[in-house]
């Protein structure tokens, strides 16, 4: 043991590890609570999805490695890509995770916008990349496009933009998309729809148009999929082709890919949910207004507000309500986010921040 | 359009992408047939796991982000670590993804045996690593201890060892792994246990000797859960807690987490499929020997045989009559791989290969 102890010392992890930031989501403690915190989908996914996964869920289907041949079809019909165009992902995450891997050489410069989803800066940094970061507008948290091609050079190797964006809820237009891919044709230009259907803008039809083009969409909002982790990355065959090689043949849950075939037959579901979100948005904005609060227009399933000073006392007096709500104040001063769910949800909210709010 | 023309060439991936080789292993077309071709349980899971996830499976539980609290309790519990000493994955390949990120920098030398688990060289190239390799000993496919100590240096940075083998079905004792641990403090030595059920040897106690040692163990294999992607991986707790910055928080499929629950609370079903496998193995062996075909003895719940020339077409003429077996004779000359089921499985096996084999 003499000659053990001095072995005994800790392995050096590599620098970009040391040096990235930890990403630790509140994930704990929400049971029984209304979830206004993750832009989930509040009330439950398609009962489909779950007649489905019961049907298919038996003793002797789990031993079996994952087939995905049968939810490429689905999927990619769905969509309205051909099949090699089309990855399934272990959530957005990994479809993040596997175009840095596959595009971003150590060193590489990785574009972002600030605030946006945390994934992105995790997975650049993790690569090695060299992350450069463009603040949204102060004024009204616009994209700031011009300010974004101006920065693009040819060091630029992948530009990552949610849109609509989390956590500010804004986003762009085609026209600004198309800006983008053309100012930086030899870079990865990501464009994360996680919240398309609340908002209707996709550039997935142009992906036969810009190789440099890749749309995200996730299985983890609206359909009400989160716990499943299933997200879905959009390119040009050839730039699909590369990824595949960068991600594990396995990476998928099978039930994710049963749930998710399910999940697109299920299209009323989800436009009866977007519908019922929609018409939450407007109580709140509405509620937000007559209590005097700022907050900033979405176009997804979330609004960012002004909460000021009380902020994180806020956020703390509604989880004691049982309400949760999300800060945002580290990154926009005094801000948190509340998601929309119903309107029913909305109104308790509602309910529970007026009392606060005149406290 | 004209502007665009030019811009319409195509990404270039990195280099590493570009020289890993595609990485498709044959899972189509699997179902109704004998699946001895992934090493898989080829009976199905534990009952208690489907009762389980039938029990949580609800449209109201799948909307939310997964929680891994209850997981990592009770699997911290059943596998004797404290819950810091535990890191679960989409599988073991997220494992090794995790692993290889957190300390392996580009250029860095990873040290990998041949032939062995795919997902090792697979991960070792993309994070850039520079991948040397050591060959299993021809005679009798046994791990090269001593030539592996020999080739370790100081830029060794990771040591990617399964123990038993695949597709060797060969081993080593502690005795060895301390050898190598003791011969390479700097570097990570990951120990793959994902067969241990069969053999019984496991360097899980020696987590707290040697901070350079990483176990891993997967829910895929005797569990019967391949489907569900789910492992899990040990280390000392500097080296999770360097590793978990490294890991998407949501990596591991709810229903996955839960499965793992029910799994490890059902010994008894494990155990009564590792000796139905033990006794098979012994018919398998004693059915090649009579045929006078040469194998390798097996410590995990497959054996690798030599079919000689004819590798290819009988693995193809096996596929004829139902059974999938793996050929392996692109890594080792002639030989062919076949999982252990249950002994009423592998009789059936032999009945096909007595046939073919005498044709």
């Amino acid at each position: 043991m003499s000659d053990l102890s001095k072995l005994a010392s800790a392995l050096v992890p590599r620098k970009a590890v040391q040096k990235m930031a930890p990403y630790s989501p509140p994930t704990g403690g929400r049971a029984g609570k209304l979830r206004l915190d993750f832009n989930e989908n509040t009330v439950g996914c398609s009962p489909r999805v779950i007649e489905f996964l019961r049907e298919k869920l038996t003793a002797e289907a789990l031993p079996v490695y994952p087939e995905y041949v049968e939810a490429m079809a689905e999927l990619s019909a769905f969509f309205g890509v051909s099949r090699d165009e089309l990855l399934m992902s272990n959530g957005t995450d990994e479809a993040i995770q596997v175009l840095v891997n596959t595009f971003v050489e150590e060193g590489d410069e990785v574009l972002l916008l600030h605030p946006s989803y945390a994934m992105y800066r995790f997975y650049a940094e993790l690569a090695g990349g060299e992350v450069r970061e463009l603040s949204y507008r102060a004024a009204d948290l616009s994209f700031p496009l011009e300010e974004l091609i101006a920065t693009i050079h040819p060091k630029t190797k992948a530009i990552l933009v949610a849109n609509p964006n989390n956590p500010t809820g804004t986003g762009i237009d085609l026209d600004a998309v198309r800006k983008i891919l053309e100012a930086a044709p030899h870079a990865a230009v990501l464009i994360d729809e996680a919240y398309f259907e609340f908002c209707g803008v996709t550039a997935l039809g142009l992906i036969r148009e810009y190789p440099n083009l890749f749309v995200s969409r996730t299985f983890s909002k609206v359909y009400g999929m989160a716990a499943m982790r299933c997200g879905c990355l959009f390119s040009c065959v050839d730039n699909v082709r590369w990824m595949h090689k960068a991600q594990s043949p396995y990476s998928v849950n099978m039930l994710a890919a049963l749930a998710a075939r399910a999940a697109v037959r299920d299209g009323e579901y989800v436009a009866s949910y977007v519908k019922e979100v929609l018409a939450a948005r407007e109580i709140a904005c509405s509620g937000l207004t007559r209590l005097g609060i700022r907050y900033y227009p979405s176009h997804a399933n979330f609004v960012l507000f002004h909460a000021g000073e009380r902020a994180i006392s806020i956020r703390d007096a509604l989880r004691e309500k049982g309400v949760l709500i999300r800060d945002r104040s580290y990154e926009i001063a005094g801000c948190v986010r509340v998601t929309i769910g119903t309107p029913a949800q909305i109104e308790r909210f509602l309910v529970e921040l007026e009392r606060l709010w005149k406290a």
